[in-house]
């Protein structure tokens, strides 16, 4: 199970070989992907195949470059984030989060990632899809609850990331705006404490996929992600919601050249 | 990842060959198959095994050969479109959709297509059949309304396809006509704005799968899409509907021609 | 995907050769067995696994003769009739519909057939039994519907047959008698205007199987049995019923030599 | 399929050679295991994997000959019933009925059976365990309805079995003794007619599987079977139940040396 | 299937071999780990490939050597502890309980086991997590019932371990927390008759998995569980339960050697 000195000095030097082998190119503007509205998010889950782990790690390591290849080449038009879902969710081994203005091209980075090497190990486990779009029901909040949405999270790493997909039920779509603005009004109250420590982002997937939103979070206290999910489980919107979860998809953000260290070894 | 060029030269040369090897054939009447009541739509999605990308690339193109091969003849007599999923739902690689005057056409085409080279790699994951129809709630709206849903759909490809299956609850069923029209009524109103930029298609199913209609989708604009559902959620007909999605399938449009420059990358 | 025409030929003989090679054996009274009460009904669907396709052809053959030699077998002893469902159903390749006067021997026939060199590349998707019985509320209906309820079936061929199985829930089964009747008479009224194109055929599963019945239809008009189904759906029975299909099984009804026909190309 | 004379007589005599082979060993108190209550049962059902068929005869008899060895081993301290699910059944191939005082020395038979030759071939489909009680609403019962109870089952052998697993809903659960007792005794009531040719025993199963009862069938009449399952969907305790079944298991009775003759062939 | 002596021997002094092999590490204060609030509880079940079986003994020793390391220097922050599903649960083959600080090391832990020769043959089967807190409810109960809580369990090894997942309904998190106490002093008194022979401890697991709590016991009477689960599904609490086990996991606590030995053999 240890790797001998030497055989680790060799991991290490192959895997620096790899992350210098592909060349920086011109990245999309991750900057406006990540933060506009109009942006299509999906999170795309997948699982390792019974073979990756049985082959010899110099063929992994190729593998490994192929993935990094094709990863880098994408980004000059979309966002990729990568998680580690392995040892944290039966849903999967790793997790990509894209960003991109059209989802054709999230297809055409994941054809190109199943198509590559590194792909053909990898079974897709989960894809889904949302939206970003402007709040819609925070215009109507009282001004104090608009200025403390606008509190930044603390600064600093957050290594877990959660994701949850959620469909509401008919009867939900079925009340009128006020109805549920008040509601989301409480719902958005609830979270107030766990501001500064989780980290959130929405998407809207109504015929995008079967489920009506996807809510993604950030944090480095999971403690404080339970807890806000324990007061949004108490709010009256709660229990207007058809599926929360199913799966929960937890995980550890990972830069590229870290999931391919930890593939490597 | 990346093919050297004079490789690309060579696949470029062969799948140029298997787009000429196959003469064309007389084509079944496409647009009447495509626009008549009492014509039978088959959706049938099919994932690759693992099988097919760690093959040689020339042994790929020679499948895809076969491929091209079993279309074209069947074209004369159903009408077959195609669509890449792969990248896009975690469903399927494939879609098919199939329109035929008789379904045992479509299941002589299926089965010589899984009994044929490239047939070996595809799994089926879904089946799903139903019949177009003279409109049941149409005749009885508004003048207005009937003639605003002739308003063509805006000129142009509209490069994404959606596949929503439905089925409606036993209380739906029990309604009397009236109160069903004035519901559809409502719905109806409700994808007027959409109109010219989402193309919609009606597929009946009771008693042909686990379901009661299929509903087929075509757009360059998603978002427009994803408001068109947002809409029909929130009116009083969807508080009916027991099934909505489950799988939603999203793809692009393809030809064959490309499919076979994917596949064959 | 075309087969040489001295393959093609080669084929036809080895295919007739099958054909010949089992000496017919004295059938059961298979009248008997599809009219009568108090037989047991069993549907067994299988899927071909994913070598089978990759055999060589003569291979195939032979384990199709091996097939021809197990059906003609027992045949003796119960009635065997073969549907293929590949093309039109997601729930398998094949389907068997086996009747009985006692399930011993269907099991033994399905053992044979699973420890045949064919059955090593059946894998069984799903088996559902029941139980033939006298109509339970027919003698109540008036005498005009009864005298309908005879009314032959068109004769000649009818290609497709669907397996719809059901199960009441427990309100249905808390119903007195006479409420049921009343409701079954309605539901029968509606099934009237398709007595001549749809032939149909009730078993009583209740502790045989996860069902209370199945419903087994033959058809050359799908559309006629859509809109019985359509029909079905509105009578106030419906609104007892837990689960219908799931899966609903399309096919097509074959002779054994043109199943084997069909799996040797 | 048919075998020759020559290979028939080879495999009697290796089978006879297996049925001999295990000298017998002194067995558990079987009719203690099978009649008292504090004892635990156990529903293992297993399928046989692809690759099990495809052995030679010789090597299937040689692990025929460890699953007897392994039986017979364990017969001293649990009793052990089998039954073949193949052909009736679409949830396994075979079912071990365990009875044990120490749900150990089940889980210590189990592992060694998997950990055997002929255990690399079985994949398990599911483990029930449930635990025989003292009757719970029979004292209660009337002193007719009491004796009534005690009428022996009809003599000889009863070669169909069924395991139809139970949950209750919390409703149940939350009803007072009285009430429910009331309804255990219609229950009662209702299966007096088949207490002759369906023999039945209960295993209690809250906290030790996803159930709350398994009940057990024994029969050689499975139109009674089914009529006593119809009989008991209409009495009202049945509205109170969530699970019914969900699978339904239903094979036949086999001594071991007949189950090894079955998978020998 | 039974080792001839010599194999025996050569077995014992192997897993000997193993069991040496592997130097004691500081191990992470593990009393603290499983007493105390704020640490992560996570069960990961995995069942062994169809491989593992079929490989040669000495092989299957080497493989078990290198998880005997990996958990040992896992030890050293994280507490593990091991069970035996096999032969128990149709939900896998081994369970790990990991308590850890941080879920990181949690994680860090299993994808070196699945990354080892060992972790080759594993598949993860389902991974839950929840965390410890101090108890909710409990300061408000009535002095008696927070005094007899205390009793500490009988002495002695508990061998059966039972883990069940719960997931209340959405009407439960709307209850305000009087009423939620009310009914889990009712719920806790129900308990009181087993607190000596089945020790059970809680962990909250909202937003981290698709659940709300874990709830995991120790027995050496699985009668007592059995009667503590029916006495939990009699009081008023229950019914806002939407989920209880699915799945209930039964298995034996092992230890690591323990475990090794069986898999050994």
């Amino acid at each position: 199970m240890k790797l001998a000195i030497s055989t680790l000095v060799r991991v290490v030097v192959l895997v620096c070989a790899v992350l210098a082998i592909v060349p920086a190119v011109e990245a999309a503007d991750r900057d406006k992907l990540l933060s506009e509205p109009g942006v299509y998010g999906t999170f795309a889950t997948f699982s390792l195949d019974a073979d990756w782990g049985k082959q010899d790690q110099v063929v992994r390591i190729a593998q490994l470059t192929v993935l990094k290849g094709v990863v880098e080449q994408h980004r000059e038009k979309i966002a990729i984030d990568l998680y580690l879902l392995r040892g944290l969710s039966d849903h999967g081994d790793l997790m990509f989060r894209i960003h991109a203005s059209e989802l054709r091209d999230t297809q055409t980075f994941l054809v190109d990632l199943q198509h590559s090497l590194f792909g053909n190990h990898l079974k897709t486990s989960a894809l889904m899809h949302g939206l970003t779009k402007k709040a819609n029901y925070v215009p109507a909040f009282p001004d104090q609850l608009k200025a403390d949405l606008k509190t930044p999270s603390e600064p600093g790493p957050k290594p877990y990331a959660i994701v949850v997909p959620i469909r509401k039920n008919a009867e939900w779509w079925g009340l009128d705006q006020d109805k549920r603005a008040a509601m989301m009004q409480e719902h958005t109250e609830a979270t107030m404490p766990y501001l500064k420590t989780v980290k959130r982002k929405l998407y809207h997937s109504s015929g995008l996929d079967d489920l009506d939103f996807i809510t993604y979070f950030e944090t480095s206290k999971l403690e404080d992600f339970h807890s806000l999910v324990l007061a949004l489980e108490k709010v009256k919107e709660f229990q207007y919601t058809r599926r929360f979860g199913h799966p929960t998809l937890l995980g550890t953000v990972q830069s590229l050249d870290e999931i391919i260290e930890i593939l490597a070894q």
